[in-house]
This record gives C-alpha cells, sequence and structure tokens, in this order.
C-alpha cells in the first residue's frame, strides 16, 4: 500500500485526492473530541472552516437540532455552546444533534479533501478502528496531520506513524512510504513506550496544560478508548459500523 | 542555548526574530550552491524571491559584474546564467562576481528572516564551520529548513540535526530544543553512519537523480567539503572569516 503522510496540511492542499484514501489527524483535540461526540449520539459532526461560516451553517439547519463547538488559540469561540474538550461531549448535551465544529489546526484539512474517496477521522482514541477500516480498502492512502499554527506537531505525528505501525504488523500489510512516512514511524517506534509522557511533554501538551486542559490531554492519549469510527458522508462525519 | 527548528519556512514567518541567530539551511540545493559560489571567489550572493525581481536586481547592479543564478522545478531558470547545481560556480565563472540567485525552496527565508541579528546560510559542505559560528555566540537559535514544496525535507531535517549535534558532542553546548528539534535530532542519530545514501534514497535526492542532477547530491552531502561561512551583510552573503 502506499502511504504518504504530510505533517502539515499545507503541503497536502494542492495534490490530486481523487481515489485516494485520506485520514486526518488531530489528536490535540478536534479528532478525539469528533470521536468523543460520536460515540455519545451526535448525529454527525461538520467541519467548518472558521467561526463565520459555522454561524451562517448553524442559522442553514436551525439551532433546534444543532450546536456549535470550536476553538480559537485553544478557547471556546464567543458565543458556541461547546470548546474543543472531549469532555464536554457527553450524551446529554449532544445526543441526535449536528455538532457544526470548527478549529484553528484540525477541521480545515477535510475542506482540502474533498474529492477523496473515502475521508476518515484519525486519533489515538480510536487508532485500531481507523487501521482496520484502512486495512480493508485498497486506496493509496494519503494521512494528514493538523500540525500546530502551521508547523509540525509531534502528537499527530506519532499518531501517524502508529497507524501505520499498526498497519505493518497487525494487519500485516507492507507501506511503501514517502520520506515524513518514514520520519513518523522513526518517531513512534522510538517513542512508543513513553508514548503519553512525550506528548504531554511536548510544546502543544504542555502548552494546554497551562492553560487549563491537562485531562484533555490525558484523554486524547488514552489509546483506543473511544472506538469508533467517524467518516465522511456527505460533508459531515458520521459513524460507520465496521 | 535556546534552539527552534522549523521543519519548513512557513511557521517561521510569523514568529520574532530580532536577536536571534538564524541559519537557512536548503541542502538540496542552494545552500550548496552558496558555499561553492563563495569558496570560488564570488563577491556575494544576493537571495532573491523569484525571476522577476532577480532581473530587476541585476539591471539595477549591471551585468558586467554580476550573474543570475537559480531554478525552478529544478531547471534551469530560461536567461539565467546559472542553474542551480554546485558544480557551475566554477572560479571562471563567478571569481569577483555578485550572484543573484532565485530557487524554488531556499532563497524565501533569507527575506523572512531580514531583522535576525546574525544570518547564515547552512548545508551539509560546511556544517562544521555553521557550528563553530553559532557555538560563539549567545543568541538564541532558530534553524530554518527549506524544505521541499512546501514540505518536510529529509536531507535539511538532517542537515539540522546534525547541527545540534554538533553543538551539544564536539562544543559542549547545552540545548533547549522545541519538537521538531528533537525530531531532528533523532532522524540524524538514526541515520548519521548512512547519511549520503538515506539523502540519495529520499525523496527530493531521487527525483534530482532522475533529472540529471546526481552529481550533485553526491557534492551536497560531502560533510565539510566546503569550509565557507557565509553570513547575510547588507543583503548579501558574505564569506565570514573567522
Amino acid at each position: 500500500m502506499k502511504v504518504d503522510i504530510y505533517l502539515t496540511p499545507y503541503p497536502f492542499k494542492d495534490i490530486p485526492k481523487k481515489g485516494k484514501a485520506v485520514v486526518a489527524i488531530d489528536v490535540l483535540r478536534s479528532s478525539t473530541s469528533t470521536c468523543a461526540a460520536l460515540i455519545n449520539g451526535a448525529k454527525g459532526v461538520i467541519p467548518s472552516p472558521g467561526s463565520v461560516e459555522a454561524g451562517e451553517m448553524r442559522s442553514k439547519i436551525g439551532s433546534d437540532i444543532s450546536l456549535l463547538a470550536g476553538e480559537k488559540d485553544n478557547v471556546k469561540i464567543e458565543n458556541f455552546d461547546l470548546g474543543n474538550s472531549p469532555a464536554e461531549f457527553t450524551e446529554d448535551l449532544v445526543k441526535n444533534k449536528l455538532i457544526i465544529m470548527t478549529t484553528s489546526n484540525g477541521t480545515a484539512i477535510f475542506g482540502m479533501a474533498h474529492n477523496a474517496e473515502l475521508i476518515i477521522c484519525g486519533a489515538l482514541v480510536n487508532i485500531s478502528k481507523v487501521a482496520e477500516k484502512v486495512a480493508g480498502t485498497n486506496l493509496d492512502l494519503a494521512i494528514v496531520c493538523a500540525g500546530q499554527k502551521g508547523g509540525f506537531s509531534i502528537e499527530d505525528t506519532i499518531c501517524a506513524g502508529m497507524l501505520i505501525h499498526t498497519l505493518n504488523v497487525k494487519h500485516h500489510i507492507e507501506t511503501e512510504l514517502n520520506d515524513a512516512g518514514d520520519l513518523a514511524l522513526l518517531l513512534y517506534r522510538t517513542n512508543k513506550t513513553t508514548l503519553v509522557k512525550v506528548i504531554q511533554q511536548g510544546e502543544h501538551g504542555r502548552r494546554l496544560a497551562y492553560d487549563g486542559f491537562a485531562e484533555d490531554v490525558a484523554k486524547a492519549t488514552a489509546v483506543d478508548s473511544i472506538p469508533v469510527l467517524p467518516v465522511m458522508a456527505y460533508g459531515r462525519l458520521v459513524v460507520e459500523n465496521l
């Protein structure tokens, strides 16, 4: 299987996506929050490029069946119902609702990937589900890391490396990697026994702890703790039952 | 010493540079070609953001004392005197000339770095010179990799890692790294005994070989083969004699 990793969305923007499977990864925190929302019964998560577009979308859908979620610089956007902490997406709040989500790094990838064959939202909390789905396709794979402020993020790259490792080891799939793929695999294999610590001590992990979101980092690094598979269908991420 | 690495120029663009030392790295090939030009007696290398600006600059300076050098997608720009192969910058051609250079990935960094305290052009061919200079300053350091088409490049990241390793091991300088710095150091240390092969087999190395520039890759990976220190002074890169 041909697997190209993008350490940030920027170089992914202009490549052809047709016929590919795309896994979008934003471990801290939008991918993790999306999994939390869907496992707690949300009808779907609609990624939105910005807060204005999210507001417009909500007006169209109606506020009775939708919620606005998202952050800018880690903080909940004013007038939004929810921020970007996975713990906020409780069954009480999200069940049967459509969540319109916009975040600093992660949600933009879905817009870039729109004409891919299959689009999956990947995180550490659902990594085995993602690997299982990808392993069952014959598609070339692009793994796109959200990164942090346009740059590399250690948690997304480790997660991408873990996905490749899982494809190799658990699903016995040989992967033909780009240079960034080799790097991600190296990073994962070097840190796999200290995954949580490495991510907690990374730039974004430290920043979130400083801003009062240490619990989110703990939740986001709990591998396979939210076994759900969000796939894009008609502009929204919904649960696919394998 | 605080050392931040940027795997691509994009996230470096908006950070404050004042009071910092910046090392710009484009192993394949503009940093290597700059070193070649300067060791062969060029008066200076003027990084230019694009071919139009380069042409305008040449009109101002005069074609008797200047040369246009550069590539777009690895190929020499039409009507330019030189491409971007280090071997082209012979003493015969470049001695006492000002080289106006524009390339796909590397030259843009200098524009972004303009108000830094110290700006150095770094490559594998002059890595010890760069480390020696940086070790003698008390400045915070930003190492900016040119990357490839907006994405990560293995050769620049390995070179950045080698610079940190040299500071640590040869100059006994403790470095406080960002996440990308940890990654670059890991990548260098994992590959240091097979450096040339890893870069030759990387995406950009393979692409250059395919385009007929395999010799350039060999030259660019010959560590410390061009012991010259290009530093920015008044908008041009000139040799600093330590």
